[in-house]
């Protein structure tokens, strides 16, 4: 572990403390870990003792004593559904502290603090798309936000202060700062993150009915399609009921695509190949699932960018990727991105490889002149 | 490119020619070239002469001339729809050779095939279960079945001879044989290919209603679920509409699970948090997709199987990710699988080695000791 006091882009860090974290979960106590790196003093305040002591025992921060603090910052980051009172006794009891919370749904929150009818210019809400499939203190990590989307979602009566303190905190670990008002915020993930973990889960719910003959045939596809079924259902359930609006809104959509696409098929189920309203359908769904996946954004939020392919053969035994990559650093060949895929029984893998398209061809022939099998494309 | 009369397994090729190979697309290539590179001879027929041209330069067989040819086998390589056709003039034209399809729907096709009233005791069907995202000639490759299921499908009137000389062929491409009745063998795709397949395009079309705020923080669980959404419409089209009876059931008990989240789901959306019906509702939902996805089985066709997982820190220029792989082989730890998490901006990647349980820790240390940003699990 190595200290730092200045953020994983370099720069110094601008937060300054005393900093409360409340909650001492996977995202409080990461934030914490992080900011302890950078030597800023750190309390920590939860409901439940036991994570309390572990936090602190990771090197957290220091429990919230009897003392009377006077915190710059307080981070609120508690399940959804208690965030907003949290959030006002925050700002009741640190009447000169910025406060912030983590939560992952935003509307709901930020309303119930400003029906409080508190003052609550000192109050800027942020979400970090930063998660793992474990949670809690144990799972913290102080890396845990570096080069992840940190939403800002100031209110209107936010300060330019607050708001400042916010994205300053956002980029101090090591995040990019988005700034969405809360609306948008909560539309924006219920498709790009909650309706996907819903689709995700309901398609390998499936698989309850496979016998075990369909399931040895099972390929990358559904692998990748059912990866973030394995996800915890508790989490879930708090994050998707508190967005349950605009959560219902896009799985409208989805089913109203789900339903054509049943009734085309059934016109086909007892006519064969190529029944008129089957093909249609089909062939409707696949096409507008292409222009949609074309839009998601290559690596560094460019616009789309399409990598060259390099795909190579791989013997399934210690050390063979490990030549295969330092071969291609040998000959100066960045990859950008990759996936190994595997099957059942398979002694040999197919590791594709994403790299500059200028370069592909180049990386080919030299692999191939050490000895690599190529899979042409 | 090395010449082999083995199979990938170090068998003897059983496979005996002259094969012709009707259909010079993705795998009628593949598995021509495979077959000629353990010096067999093949012949090619298709109806397009450009195709042929195309297969016969890229070395994968003789185009079938005037001159009789009275093959040992014939793998009908065509698209679905056309399939059973080709094989009833294939036993016609052909009256000592053993016929196999490899077409990936099989009920409909053999119905046709027996409907016929042909003699069909040398037919067996089967299903290389192999692709990619290019179909044609040009993306053939010899290796393309290695280690992947082929499904081996007679029918009651199938003769001994025929079913062992499928098998064979099977095993001669490098892949393993799983033998099942078309009933089985289209409900299975349906669930585990075609299904997924359809759900992946129907969750990316709905990208097309994403703001360009939203897209920025699309991160891996939304990248993961939509990848096969890329998939040629044309090859899915027909792959679908000859297998609507069991897509459609797949698809309705999806349907009804969508419905009952989508009720609960609204009775959320006016309630704000924890709301009963929306509570329950998602909670089913993450709940049967946890126990799902758990019935996947593991590389190697073996039981489900947790990997050690050892999540690394990896600067994103070249040479890193080399260094990061020869150092595991150097400790002589296998990676069995590996995602690489990005995100927009980013840059340090995290890359996740799934490695054998009882050697995770080991590797941590090791890895550490020699200076990489272990992430705790």
């Amino acid at each position: 572990m190595v200290n730092i006091s200045t953020n994983p882009d370099g720069r110094p860090i601008a937060t300054s403390g005393p900093v409360l974290v409340i909650g001492s979960g996977l995202l409080g106590a990461s934030a914490a870990l992080a900011l302890r790196a950078a030597h800023i003093d750190v309390y920590l305040d939860d409901t439940s003792p036991t994570s309390l002591a572990l936090a602190r025992d990771l090197g957290a921060g220091i429990p919230l004593g009897k003392e009377s603090l006077q915190p710059s910052l307080v981070i609120v980051a508690v399940p959804p559904d208690v965030t907003a009172q949290c959030v006002i006794r925050a700002l009741e009891n640190y009447p000169t502290a910025v406060v912030t919370d983590v939560a992952s749904v935003k509307k709901l929150v930020i309303e119930e603090v400003l029906d409080s009818g508190i003052d609550a210019g000192r109050y800027v809400s942020s979400h970090p798309m930063a998660g793992r499939e474990r949670s809690g203190a144990a799972a913290a990590d102080r890396d845990l936000f570096i080069g992840r989307p940190w939403v800002v979602i100031p209110h209107p009566h936010s300060n330019d202060e607050a708001r400042l303190r916010v994205r300053e905190l956002a980029i101090d670990m090591g995040a990019f700062v988005a700034e969405l008002d809360a609306q948008e915020h909560d539309e924006a993930v219920a498709l790009i993150s909650h309706v996907p973990q819903l689709v995700s889960s309901l398609l390998a719910a499936r698989l309850h009915d496979a016998s075990d003959d369909a399931l040895a045939l099972v390929g990358q596809g559904l692998r990748d399609t059912t990866r973030i079924a394995a996800s915890d259902p508790r989490l879930w359930t708090s994050i998707v009921s508190g967005n349950c609006g605009p959560v219902v809104s896009v799985l409208r959509k989805f089913k109203d695509d789900l339903d054509t696409l049943i009734a085309g098929l059934q016109s086909g189920a007892s006519r064969g190949f190529g029944a008129e309203g089957s093909v249609g359908a089909i062939n409707a769904v696949i096409d507008s699932g292409n222009d949609g996946v074309a839009r998601i954004p290559g690596k560094h939020g460019g616009a789309p960018r399409r990598w060259g392919i390099v795909e190579v053969l791989v013997p399934d035994k210690p050390g063979e990727l490990g030549r295969l990559f330092s071969e291609l650093g040998a000959i100066g060949i960045n990859i950008e991105d990759l996936t190994l895929d595997h099957s059942a029984h398979q002694k040999v893998g197919s590791a594709r490889l994403m790299v500059d398209p200028t370069r592909a061809r180049e990386a080919e022939i030299e692999l191939e002149a050490r000895g690599w099998r190529i899979v042409s494309h």
